[in-house]
């Protein structure tokens, strides 16, 4: 598949964040970025800019609360691949934030969920006016009803932001979901870039991403060996090895995977495991699994399906003295 | 997704063999047929009907060599699935073969590549006339021009089997390459029934399973956690998921995984696993990654897709003294 216009957003660092609470090496993030600007990748989400004084660090690595020094420090040289960073309603300090022409970061993306688009819109035309480029995510699709969705939309159309994320945080989507609301996006927001955002719990990440670009998304989010919070994401070299673009070189990923990523794996728990398909299957929230896959109980699969579709609750109520 | 007319077909046990040497215990195989049958698969493909007088044994399990007074001995009273097993041409001897009505299998699947299509159909006339459903399984069709392929189909339409496969032998395919093939075999097979088999190489054998049922075929093969040869298959508790007809149940599925899969996935290996990629990428046959994978070089990852992009040689000639 050739797309010109397709760019891809690796972010290994910010949602494997979520998987190891950040704990990532400096010579790891820097053999990525030379990996990822060898690959032809085009964005590197380098982590989450949130602020310390707005959010509990329990011990996380530097890449949740990243400081310009720092990305210097590690990318003293920048090359083909720009970095972005995500920020969180209500955890970032916006003065933190530079102009972008003493920043490292090209592109700040705004996550939020539905309710909470107009706060995200006025974070993102602060950011605008800083010189970032800009991007909007709104979080958990498929728990929305479409006529909030459109409404939204509309006010997205009207901002500055330059791209907007169909996100299926709950990786429950399919290729015909997928379809269907990169067309409602595209529909409402005709001057924006649209951008796709999956998860793995169902082994469709891959699949939906290619679909969405198929369908017009531009900005695809990926990362290296799928590294992301519970079931992962698409992979970053599966999408580089499959768009035929002359640009996009598979081999430097392979280079990092076998020099970093089986370790990491080794250490730290993604991708495709029952209970995180469960939880696809059943278009919820994965925190209710990734609970489970702390305790004793991880690989008990019939009674976790069971908490999950009794009629009485919805969040299990372990026993657990 | 409904589809009422569309059935699955385990192949755990014949496509799973080809990884742990058919080492599968007679209570996993008896515990996987009582799941299936409560979660409303059709078919089990409980092994190979090849002959031990015509293929080395090179010390496998039973389901390599299928016994009818055996497979009775393991499943004494057969339930809702019914049972197949899969013959390669001159691999079987068909005297070995009861009459239908005497044995527990009902279909049985013949696959050939291309060039044996017509003695492929020869045995499938032989088990035709002894009462079986029969299915014939074109392998590598990734590599079979289009002229040679209608050709085959040809002679398939005016014989008795029942049911054509589209197989993805190499894992290569993705859903714009099913969805040509199905309609090919469509077109040209208008009195047969069209059934699909996937690999997972690139992570697309569950989408591509899925892209292959809308557009027409009905026998969709799988295998329980995707064990299979290699990156493995399309995963049955995902297609059982999937598939809206209320006759599909997930839960009995979960409790054979949580009871047989995670131990048998200790011991052995397949799935989303680098070079399987690379090999499904580059539309390759996994043998040569499966022999790297019982290598001490399994995780050089750059050296293998050196080797099989290298324009000298096709294939790794590894210096191993």
């Amino acid at each position: 598949m050739t797309r010109d216009n397709v760019k891809i957003l690796d972010c290994t660092i910010r949602d494997g964040g979520l998987v190891n609470n950040w704990e990532f090496s400096t010579e790891f993030v820097a053999d990525l970025y030379r990996g990822l600007c060898e690959a032809g990748v085009e964005y590197m989400e380098i982590g989450y800019k949130n602020s310390p004084k707005l959010l509990k660090s329990d011990g996380a690595g530097p890449w949740r609360f990243l400081d310009e020094a720092f990305i210097r420090d590690v990318i003293p040289k920048k090359g083909y691949t720009k970095l972005s960073a995500l920020v969180d309603i209500g955890r970032v300090d916006e003065n933190d934030i530079l102009p972008r022409e003493q920043s490292s970061l090209d592109l700040i993306r705004v996550a939020c969920y539905i309710k909470d688009v107009d706060k995200a819109l006025e974070l993102v035309e602060k950011f605008h006016s800083l010189g970032y480029e800009t991007s909007l995510n709104i979080m958990a699709l498929s728990h929305v009803l479409e006529h909030e969705l459109v409404e939204a939309l509309a006010e997205v159309e009207k901002s500055s932001v330059d791209m907007a994320y169909v996100v299926d945080s709950y990786g429950s989507l399919n290729h015909k979901d997928i379809e269907y609301l990169v067309g409602v996006f595209k529909k409402h927001l005709p001057s924006k870039t649209i951008g796709v955002h999956t998860h793995n719990n169902l082994q469709l990440a891959f699949s939906n991403t290619i679909t969405a670009a198929e369908h017009g998304a531009v900005f695809l989010d990926s990362s290296l060996f799928g590294m992301g919070r519970a079931a992962g994401n698409c992979h970053t070299e599966l999408l580089v090895s499959y768009m035929k673009n002359p640009r996009y070189e598979l081999r430097p990923l392979l280079g990092v995977i076998e020099k970093h990523m089986l370790a990491i794996r080794e250490k730290w728990e993604w991708g495709y495991i029952i209970p995180y398909m469960i939880a696809g299957a059943l278009d919820e929230h994965p925190r209710v699994a990734m609970a489970v896959r702390n305790t004793d109980e991880k690989d008990k699969y019939t009674e976790f399906y069971d908490q999950l579709t009794s009629v009485e609750t919805a969040a299990p109520s372990k026993k657990r003295e």
